[in-house]
């Protein structure tokens, strides 16, 4: 029985195929060009980040996101578009965390 | 017993978590600012892209990624740097996948 060794992703690689696999779910294939339109992206937010869409759920604040995205204006958002997108969310959940522990050790600070 | 709703992060977010996490775990903190110098982004790389510094794992080429990545140029490398590093890596990922998948259907349509 030949050992198959089960090369454990790490948390990094993780988050990588996370990415690749949601924006696949999502996302239309023709030949080599992979995108989302406005309707598959509003999907992708709804269903994958739920707790950011309960405070932005309008349809507003979706088509200025979509705006944003579209860098070259075709209509559609590319990977490279979407993965700004996941950036600019996730620098802004650690900025959240960063102020809140800089808080926290100032406040413990002055007791 | 008060049930607490225990809310699943999505894929997307989860993603997102390890990204935060990831650097958190490499990075060294001064007040509000948080970074890695190059002998962090060696160690975050060794440890969290096992797979890909097989084929890359000389000095030269961690030198190069940790230049291309300081936009500053203070030296050290920052989280939204650090997303870029990922987004770039992400994508030459999926291209590939996208290629193999380009490839595997053409072989098929002419058998």
């Amino acid at each position: 029985m030949t050992s198959t060794a089960c090369i454990v992703p790490s948390p990094l690689e993780m988050a990588m195929e996370h990415l690749i696999d949601v924006f696949g779910q999502y996302s239309q294939k023709d030949q080599m060009k992979q995108t989302l339109n406005k309707q598959q992206l509003r999907k992708l937010m709804d269903e994958q980040l739920t707790t950011l869409m309960q405070h932005h759920n309008n349809q507003k604040a979706i088509d200025n996101v979509f705006k944003d995205l579209d860098f070259d204006g075709d209509g559609l958002v590319a990977f490279e578009e979407f993965l700004s997108l996941v950036a600019g969310l996730t620098k802004s959940c650690n900025d959240r965390l960063l102020i809140k522990e800089h808080k926290r050790l100032t406040s413990q600070t002055k007791q």
